[in-house]
């Protein structure tokens, strides 16, 4: 579970750097709390960060319910292309939003393929 | 812990759901990211989606505590409620916003149940 | 394990406490779901209950994981100055959002120390 509890730090330190990045472009574009809108730049980067914080309430539990119920070492494999793809996503949505569907896609499969594997063993335990 | 399992991946394949819905009304209504507001039926499916995270990060940890420390074929039951009660709340949601209490309600009463129950057992083993 | 549930749980209640408190500033200054603006007090409010779900979403899996990696007794203390912090930043908010910056602090450092702590002993584990 080691491997898990790694892949879950660098992914949660990820959502911290985009935190601090919305953080930053308030001061840049002079954007003061608790205001959410006023320049494209600052409302690109504090729409990742939310939807980035979206994606993690789905994969962090998808994420230790597949590395208990089927293997660590391939939930901590999947979780690495999770936070590629948040990258990609970050980059392109940062230069068009309109282009972020790559990006998004690299994210979501991951934690899809999780919650559907997982799914099926539990609910097949039953059977 | 099988049970709990199931319900909770049902209860984020249903969140999961709900941010696919805020996404085809991006399309329909022409609200282009990273806008979050221009009209009313994409406004309402919006907060629905982000209450419901709202409720997942307070339901979930409290559901995987309670299966733990109390009963998890309780907790399990206990989310099928919170499942229902989400889709009630969806749909009153969308035809009139004042409605959504008894839904709001329905969901919430099981977080309540199991973060209390689970409380009072944890805090009673230090006496 | 008790203390963490116990810790957890308090974090959670806080978390629905400004949940409460959003919901009444919306009946105080008649601003009706699914509007997310329209008075300062109930902005400042609202971004502190967001701001609050966003830390939970790090600080909760950091918790657990330090108190299983670590030791769950000094998990629960350092989740008590989270919760601390989180009431000073509340405050502090709700009077001058541009003050908000020692509550927030308060409660980041516990969360950067359990990542950082834990990140470095499941690391060290594979040398």
């Amino acid at each position: 579970m080691e491997a898990v509890a790694i892949v879950t730090i660098l992914a949660l330190a990820q959502f911290v750097f985009f935190s601090i990045q919305v953080g930053s472009m308030r001061g840049k574009h002079e954007i003061k709390a608790p205001a959410t809108s006023g320049h494209p730049e600052f409302e690109r980067m504090f729409r990742i960060q939310q939807n980035t914080m979206e994606q993690l309430v789905v994969f962090i539990p998808a994420l230790w319910m597949f590395a208990y119920f089927v293997n660590p070492l391939w939930g901590a494999g999947l979780g690495v292309v999770f936070i590629v793809g948040r990258f990609i996503y970050r980059s392109s949505y940062l230069k068009d939003p309109a282009s972020r569907g790559s990006g998004f896609t690299i994210t979501f499969l991951p934690t899809a393929v999780m919650l559907v594997w997982t799914l099926v063993l539990t609910a097949s335990s039953f059977f």
